[in-house]
């Protein structure tokens, strides 16, 4: 049986349920550490600055230093500061997005972007998606922090900045680089950062068509635990497997 | 040489653009008026009342009465109290809508709504954004005003409401009803209130995708003027053409 060196983590239904504890993950992480295991938790939430997200772990007895965080935000950030670290970037969203870019030195504008980048935000206005086109029309590169549709609250399911990132999209009709899972771009950074080979990475996630795509897409080993979103039943009828299935982390244990 | 009994006329493009005058647009007017020809002003402007229009267009010397101009919310609003007179509605929009829906007397409410509807709304939240996209998930059906993705302005192309709605299809997963053109449903409203068969009526217009559309899935004759938004080069890739291509309105005054 193989044994991986370094864990990519998804959050939200492999680690918590929203604000509800998963029990077998407080077990597992702790296994991770006590074994040495190197391991990042990647997330699609562009809105939260890497410590809240390490804080909001550890409230639930989960162990999780900052520096194991990587968000999107911060995905997006790197990803622009490699291709040109002088862009000029008119930027949407909350203060994980804002803190990553101030973090790689890269500059804010109003007009005349280089990059347009949309994530979350829910203090949107119109004057921001109507610069966001100007923009984007203008030639700006077109950047989304992620592609998901929805956000589940305790409301019911609420617009996802995938869903915000369509109104740039079909008023200007360019398509968006997304950079969060699915999408490789996110975890190539995830496991640049972790510092391991490919063949010795797994993803780990509750989601198919992000986590366990993401991780194929990025050629990794995956493994799906059916405590989130989901199901067996549902696995069923895509065609292209992950590496490996469980009904929750606790059947992992041994592998570590 | 066929006389219509009816005219059904566009406004940006056709009447104006933006804030200038077309200058052949007073003539054909003072010559419906003169001849007794019945005829509607069909805007999918969502925003503004029929007062605010009539006054736009009497400020640029075209004759007109707030009788005379049906907006998109207008249409929607007569669309739904035909379906149901009691529905309960969450409405985005400006204040056109609203007092399209006032005159009609439907109830605007938050939550548990049958019907949600969207025009274009400068002041738009994620919180008016959230809550459609709870009642359209708990089962209300989605009215859309218009499906136009781009308004013109001075600075340029910014968002227009089809790209707005596009954040509810996205979410949701659920398509609106599009009122306004190139759909028949507002066309079809206006033919009823200017109370002409159709074959007596034409539509003149612009925009081959807005008004010559509309007028076509209306079963009516189009009249397509080259002052605004498609040129004849343009039309010539279309296979399906207007019933009559004129360069001005001047070319169309001995047929009143």
């Amino acid at each position: 049986m193989k044994t991986y060196k370094a864990y990519l983590i998804d959050l939200d239904g492999t680690m918590y349920r929203g604000a509800e504890r998963i029990e077998e993950a407080e077990h597992f992480v702790k296994r991770l550490r006590e074994k040495g295991v190197p391991h990042l938790f990647v997330t699609n939430n562009s809105s939260k600055r890497p410590e809240q997200v390490a804080e909001k772990l550890q409230s639930m007895e989960i162990p999780a230093d900052t520096e194991q965080v990587y968000t999107t935000s911060m995905a997006t950030a790197q990803f622009i500061k490699a291709e040109n670290p002088d862009a000029k970037i008119f930027a949407i969203g909350e203060e994980g997005l804002y803190d990553a870019l101030e973090a790689e030195g890269l500059t804010l504008v109003q007009d005349d972007a280089d990059y347009v980048i949309i994530g979350i935000d829910r203090e949107i206005t119109y004057e921001k998606l109507a610069k966001a086109c100007l923009n984007v029309r203008n030639g700006a590169r077109f950047i989304s922090t992620n592609g998901d549709i929805a956000i589940p609250t305790e409301r019911g399911m609420v617009p996802g900045n995938g869903a915000m990132t369509s109104v740039i999209t079909v008023s200007t009709g360019v398509k968006p680089t997304f950079i969060g899972k699915p999408e490789a771009v996110i975890m190539d950074q995830a496991i640049k950062k972790i510092g391991f080979e490919r063949e010795d990475v797994v993803m780990v996630g509750d989601n198919y068509h992000t986590d366990i795509l993401a991780g194929m897409n990025a050629g990794l080993d995956t493994v799906m635990v059916f405590t989130g979103v989901t199901s067996q039943e549902q696995l069923e009828t895509y065609e292209k497997k992950p590496t490996y299935t469980i009904p929750t982390l606790e059947h992992w244990m041994d592998r570590i």
